[in-house]
């Protein structure tokens, strides 16, 4: 049980948890800082959150757990902030897409409490922003990535882990290094492949034709060029070397069957496209078997 | 009325077809022909045909309408074998998803019959492939674009209009050309740099951790690599030089990305990722307005 939560961030991922924990009778008060008056207004209205602070810092005064739910270019300033409050028994945690900045950005910012900080992702994304998109399921189903620092008690990773369990999640741990590698591959590129295409298209003079006429593949290869533009500035930019290259090896593979293309090289053309189909189709019924 | 449809390649298209014109009551009978015994033999059992000829000059002989349902790359061949057979009264029409080559394909296969020949392209593919994926309803509020000949007669275009709008579908016309550039770019592409994608980490020793942890954003972003390589294939040398050129921009596009977040320029990166954002949810917001 979670005596005093608070979360900084109320969008959709920071909502979310608040509308989950209540829910699954975790938390007894839920206090809510943030950018964005209309924002905050509406999740104390709807009672997403039963308080809110006047500034992070004053969120975090006296709570059990804080969590981190701003996109990760934040993080820093965020947690110089709460430095000061921070008390023995306060659990901090994040849910940031990268992980090795927020640690590097946690061992400067709280020096000899950075063990009080557990970093974790939820693999929960929608197109959707805000708080307006939050619901209690969001998290059914799906994994929470914990990072856990060599510093951190096991009683402080057992703690973060019960509240995204509470939430339903399941929850695996890996390390910063190796997550922010797979991320860059499953989650990141792709994100940014899909931006890459919609700024493609639109910046022609005619993309209204091409608008037009695209079908039902075109609307899910783009569906998470929607997404929050700051959020992927801030992870491009946090997670910059693996995402760098993973764009680099993106191009290389385009280009290779851009040339099998030019040159009419139809079987080395059809072995590459079974392979990926018979790659997507097997990825496929596996998460059929495991849906997440 | 089409008293006698012969259908070549009893596919997902070919077979739909086939479905929706019995139910809309616009055929008398649907004679099959194509590759793929069991499927075939799966196509007469289901009565998505009335009868299986043992070729596609067979299923032609005698037939008002010719669906030419098949992989772009088998058009000349099958042309070839369908030009004997044609009768004065006889309307020639495909589904294939490239046209300037298909175009082509009927000058040197039909000659003097030319006219005969209506290109024609719905667009409405599904990851799904043969005929126990196909269904009634797959036409129904989809386009179809036509891509009419200077030299067919009104009343043949007018009858493939009327055979895909009795499916429900919308009729467009463009010319060859604008059509392979716009899909070049709104389909071909995206079902390129997906396949390019699964090809990439499929190829990886350590795949599985990459696609264990892979979520929604990657599952929409690669459904299209599911699809049909020798199609895709064809599709990609049929309308090479766009798709080249779609390539070479889109590698552009990636590498100046790249660059930005190689040297960390946050503001331009910002910029491009919120231009793409919005145009992402403006064509949302008019796909809602006129569904397809």
């Amino acid at each position: 049980m979670i005596r005093r939560l608070a979360i900084i961030g109320i969008g959709l991922i920071g909502g979310s948890l608040a509308l989950a924990l209540k829910r699954a009778g975790l938390t007894e008060q839920v206090v809510g800082a943030g950018r964005g008056q209309a924002n905050l207004a509406l999740a104390l209205a709807n009672g997403v959150i039963d308080a809110l602070a006047e500034s992070p810092e004053a969120a975090a005064v006296g709570a059990d757990v804080v969590v981190l739910a701003v996109p990760v270019g934040g993080m820093p300033a965020l947690m110089a902030r709460i430095a000061p409050v921070m008390h023995d028994d306060m659990v901090l945690t994040d849910v940031g897409s990268t992980k090795q900045d927020v640690v590097a950005a946690a061992r400067t910012a709280l020096g000899v409490r950075v063990g009080q900080f557990v970093p974790a992702h939820p693999i929960a994304g929608a197109e959707a922003s805000g708080v307006a998109a939050a619901h209690a399921d969001l998290f059914r189903g799906k994994d929470v990535i914990l990072t856990p620092l060599p510093e951190n008690p096991d009683a402080a990773v057992a703690r973060v882990r019960a509240m995204w369990q509470g939430c339903g999640a399941r929850v695996e741990t890996m390390t910063p290094l190796e997550h922010d590698r797979v991320f860059a591959a499953v989650s990141h590129l792709p994100h940014l492949a899909a931006f890459a295409l919609m700024d493609e298209l639109a910046g022609r003079g005619n993309s209204a034709l091409y608008f037009r006429h695209a079908g039902s593949g075109f609307r899910d290869f783009t569906r998470i060029a929607g997404s929050h533009p700051e959020m992927w500035r801030d992870i491009a930019l946090a997670n910059r070397e693996a995402v760098v290259a993973e764009l680099d090896a993106y191009i290389d593979r385009l280009a290779h069957i851009r040339d099998l293309i030019a040159t009419g090289d139809g079987d080395a053309l059809m072995a590459a496209l079974s392979r990926a189909s018979q790659a997507r189709q097997q990825w496929a019924q596996d998460k059929l078997k495991t849906p997440r």
